[in-house]
């Protein structure tokens, strides 16, 4: 097996806004595995938030050694050794991961959601995201957001109220809220959490800082609308001790390490009765198409990532009535637009 | 999809005697699913103190209409069908299970240890069982016994000492011990598992009732050899409720209704921190086989059912070196020794 990489820089439609940041680019870097007539595809996306850089990445995988490995179905051992190269890191352990399921796909023939046993049309409606911007630019991305059947809003700083009021003056599609931490105070919050039910919100992701487990197990406790943790929950070991403090939990493969931990928290998380929902970072069709083979299996997918970008290399998933779905190619289902990009 | 099914009873090389019970036969229902050229196998075993039988086997599989689906890749749906049918049939929903598995693994050309991304060198050593015996067989059952390097004891009579004292006296093979719920007292049980641990054994499987949570909850927390839930872990549902009153759960396709709910049960367990062991009935090498998949991931396995009977329909697994290891055929590997078998 060969590993290749290669760094990449999305440039976002507009401006991406959270409760802490603002950026109108995305570094990734892609991989590519090759193995007999094989090749498979994966990407690590580092939004600068989380840690990861193409400085990171590209140091991470340069020790990756897959020769080592003759065969790729040994998919668990492969992977534990990638993990224990160094600690964190999980954006760049992904790129490996969806690599690795996109070539064992291809030799199996079948997409991962098949392999996994799902049935694509079960997959839940996609949010499309509105960043946190102005009036003017807030009305013009929700009728962007024509094709999409439910908004996913960044709320969480101090007018909240304002930015759901602009959006309900021109669609009155549910939406989703994403606080990223943003609320400080629990009572305030349950009272907003009322206030959005009314509004036609369908759950709250990451309403309070994760390091308030007390606070975030009080408003789950109380809250009439599902609590989904998202910075609160990295990877598989977080799933356990995030029962009963949240409601859910937002699977993302960058945050988790790739496609096999992902499928993992999604059986630990059902087996808490747990929500789950699958989410991207702003990332190219590649880690997008991969997430989209969990998606059939979960309560709420945010898959995106790739409609907010314009230098998309890859052609992938498709968005078809409100629904991001996998396409019926096997492995993840990508193919490279250039296909010299990675010469 | 078709799927047609045949009884068979199972003879056994010795009568075999558990705390409660005795016998020399075990009914199956063996079971075939064919879709465009391709077929699988499956299998149902009924011990009689489990509650199912040729009949309600039977009963249960008559109802199964496969025709309703196109596609066997939608395994969660067909599944989650077979599911709904009736509560329990734990054995009867296993044989669709694993035929299904059995299916897919073969259109994919990939027996499902390669699927699961497991690598067969890691199967841990599989234990053989001695049933509870007069002395004289007993010694005769360690001696047959020579290929395996563990040896599974049942207990949980009055005269555990003696049997142990029996085995020692012609093995210091490491043991481990099943004792079917036998021991009713928890200071005693300490003190006998202390003993045990003195004479080179594993693990205990089952010490007390099921029901005796606290009992259990307190042996498990004093114990010092690791103590596994047999009979008080069935399926999914079961493993979350598992922690803290057992170290580690006995996997058994069985029990939990066939593969998917047993790699579903893996990954729930070490979620949890808990132990894995993988166990079978009096079956042939057609679910043995299919347990044997999933043997790579385990801690312990205890895959002999098939070398328990004399009239084996199946070719499957082998026990090379003391492990009982899937073979590398695609599915779960078996091939029936007389191929009109089914007519």
């Amino acid at each position: 097996m060969k590993l290749t990489f290669k760094s990449y820089t999305l440039h976002l439609k507009h401006q991406f806004t959270l409760a802490q940041s603002s950026r109108s680019t995305t570094p990734v870097v892609l991989t590519k595995i090759e193995y007999e007539n094989y090749v498979g595809y994966g990407e690590a996306s580092m939004p600068p938030y989380l840690g990861e850089s193409h400085e990171t990445v590209i140091k991470f995988l340069s020790k990756v050694d897959l020769k080592q490995f003759k065969d790729p179905f040994q998919l668990a051992d492969i992977l534990n050794y990638v993990d224990k190269i160094a600690p964190k890191n999980s954006a760049a352990k992904a790129s490996v991961d969806i690599a690795l399921h996109d070539l064992l796909g291809k030799i199996m023939n079948r997409a991962w959601y098949q392999i996994w046993g799902f049935t694509k049309e079960k997959t839940p409606l996609t949010t499309y995201t509105i960043g946190i911007d102005s009036e003017e630019v807030i009305r013009e991305k929700v009728k962007e957001a024509a094709p999409y059947k439910i908004l996913k809003v960044k709320l969480g700083r101090d007018n909240d109220k304002e930015i759901v009021k602009v959006i309900r003056s021109v669609t009155d599609k549910p939406i989703a809220v994403d606080i990223n931490q943003g609320w400080k105070d629990r009572e305030q919050a349950l009272d907003l959490i009322y206030w959005l039910k009314e509004q036609n919100t369908l759950f709250i992701e990451q309403p309070m800082p994760k390091d308030l487990i007390d606070d975030l197990a009080w408003l789950t406790s109380k809250s009439p609308l599902p609590i989904i943790a998202d910075e609160g929950v990295q990877g598989i070991a977080d799933v356990v001790k995030a029962k009963d403090i949240y409601h859910g939990i937002n699977i993302k493969l960058m945050k988790c390490g790739g496609m096999r931990n992902a499928r993992e928290m999604l059986s630990i998380a059902r087996a808490l009765g747990m929500q789950v929902m699958l989410g991207c970072m702003t990332e190219t069709s590649c880690a997008v198409s991969a997430a989209a083979q969990l998606a059939a299996a979960v309560d709420f997918a945010d898959l995106d990532g790739n409609l907010l970008i314009s230098n998309d290399p890859f052609d992938g998933l498709e968005v078809v009535k409100g629904k991001a779905l996998a396409n019926n190619e096997p492995g993840i289902g990508v193919d490279l637009i250039d296909e010299n990009f990675f010469d």
